[in-house]
């Protein structure tokens, strides 16, 4: 293989493709970028064996043919060249690739013959959106943050997406809290769907929906991404989605509307005085135009705050973790949140008081008393 | 003890001070930090035991007292006040302290009626200097990364410091390499001295000294840097600091003038194919003309490239390890570098080819043939 390329694009796209790579590989070869240079394009791929990432770049192929190379080293060399063009010849067997910069020059060890593994790519289409610039930025923050971390239950280190009529339906839940955001689709007249999507497909397409709008393509077992020059796909997760409809409280017995700056601040605060392992409450007292936030910790102190809060409905006592709260808090955009209660032992909504596209579920502490 | 404070000028002081705790203590009330409120001032204070730093800002005493409270809640809990002021009450008993800030309060516990232990205060001024304003970050930058780690000479995990006539000379060393840099004294009338300062002095010196003055004066067994407000003690480090004088190489064979900018991006290269635990050396060519580096490992690769500088004397080849030339270059302030070679075993002197108050010294690895 023998072409030369930009600099400038090269680095991008190596920056691109190289955030797929995990640290820890089982497989050596993992560790690195394939480059694939026919046509005129350099095609440059990368796989974890649960995502591949594609781009392809213009460049000058003066003999076909594909190398893998470490990606680390490759991609930290090609950003640092002080040429605006270099060039790379790979010898077919070995793998040994020596790039050129104006009269400089480093070779890098190759994997031999050896390429990365093929990943499925898509074959059947099954629907097919896009989604504007920013849209994955605004839902990984909605949704991620409610994922579950754990092992116990796999499906639920996934997002659900329900693709329907009119409109597009995520939910995250670690099993004491659920995000819930839509997408209107006004336009989408395909099969209605149900597929749960990994964390990654939200963090890594969120960086490549940043500036650009990307398409998205669901087909069997695989979800694929496209913006611009580049391919993002995964694996969808198996399993069965719990019904997550049940724990949405429909009807509430008090209501408040609070400046989201003020009581983030107050939690901040009261959280201060709570144990550093998350295991104190926050105690939420709603009465009458405000709302008394206190915690109580042995050995480091206690903390009481009032926010002034438009409120409706009967006062009451209830325990939320902090941490929760605040994530939640983070989730909404707006100035205004409003917080309902169905109960002190029944799950809380959260959202942002104008917004209606999105809200969290959380679940109070329980309380003997 | 009661008194009331601004909320921004206890925040700057107590991030001040909270610097020198260390997270992993000996002793519980060193994770503390000791307030002392009289005469319409509070003083904070904090310690490790071998470092000592107060700093004082006005306040509304109500009542007189001391107390410690935990330095990290303290200060997270004051920074994020949303009130211009605060008011503290101290049970003089149990340390239980209340901040009451508009109509919310926190309550910390302190540590009963334990202080910080006793710090040593300087009692006699052998020498007081002035350092102008961004001194100590500069020599922080030329002096710091070539003290030793280990353990096993912990006089070279110091800096030593030679105040002579007309001038301040300080210098540090790991065995291997060496930074030289002075300061011009025309007005100090007072004694010579030599003491060794610990690595601390000078990191915590540069914050102190970033935006003001600082005042420098030393006693027996510590050393006590001053600036508006504040005012950091440590101890010497106790031992005798090698000969450094002998290792200064006086005669050259051969010595460059190169961009500092080129030679950095070129190391920078070419130790991207070094081995990732540094033993890989860089050979340096030196030519008529021109400085060839390469470096070679067998499971990375290899790199080589050629940088224009301007040499006088011999032709040599000498062995580095890259990182310690990048170490040193980053020192240096100029466009441009001075490299001296005394021979291919001997130590090389680098230094800015326009500077004249600072130079480093390195020993090149060693090579058979």
């Amino acid at each position: 293989m023998h072409f030369s390329a930009a600099q400038d694009l090269t680095t991008r796209a190596l920056q691109q493709v190289g955030r797929v790579i995990q640290p820890q590989n089982t497989m050596a070869v993992l560790a690195g970028i394939q480059l694939q240079a026919e046509n005129g394009r350099l095609l440059l791929s990368a796989t974890d064996l649960s995502s591949h990432i594609a781009a392809e770049i213009p460049c000058d192929v003066q003999e076909p043919g594909s190398v893998v190379l470490p990606g680390s080293t490759l991609t930290e060399l090609i950003q640092r060249l002080p040429t605006a063009t270099f060039d790379l010849t790979s010898d077919p067997n070995t793998g040994r690739s020596t790039i050129r910069y104006g009269r400089n020059k480093a070779i890098i060890n190759g994997y031999g013959q050896e390429l990365l593994p093929t990943f499925p790519m898509l074959e059947d289409t099954q629907a097919r959106l896009e989604l504007p610039t920013g849209t994955l930025g605004t839902l990984s923050r909605q949704l991620l943050f409610a994922v579950s971390r754990e092992d116990s239950r796999p499906i639920l280190k996934g997002v659900y997406v329900k693709l329907g009529t009119g409109r597009l339906v995520f939910v995250s839940t670690d099993g004491t809290r659920l995000s819930h955001s839509w997408l209107p689709i006004p336009d989408y007249r395909g099969p209605q769907k149900e597929v749960v999507l990994p964390h990654k497909f939200f963090s890594e397409g969120a960086r490549l929906n940043q500036n650009n709008p990307v398409t998205l393509t669901l087909g069997t077992g695989l979800v694929e991404l496209t913006a611009p020059g580049t391919t993002f796909t995964t694996r969808l997760l198996e399993g069965q989605f719990p019904d997550y409809d049940r724990v949405i409280p429909q009807e509430f017995i008090a209501e408040c509307r609070v400046s989201i700056a003020d009581l983030r601040g107050s939690l901040e605060r009261v959280n201060l005085l709570a144990a550093k392992d998350h295991s104190t409450p926050v105690a939420v007292h709603l009465e009458d135009g405000t709302i008394d936030l206190s915690t109580q910790t042995a050995d480091i102190g206690q903390a009481q705050e009032t926010v002034e809060a438009q409120t409706h409905g009967q006062a009451l006592d209830i325990l939320f973790n902090p941490t929760y709260i605040l994530d939640a808090l983070k989730a909404l955009e707006g100035d205004e949140a409003l917080l309902q209660f169905s109960g002190i032992q029944s799950p809380a909504k959260i959202m942002d008081a104008e917004g209606a596209q999105y809200f969290h579920v959380l679940l109070p502490l329980r309380q003997m008393i």
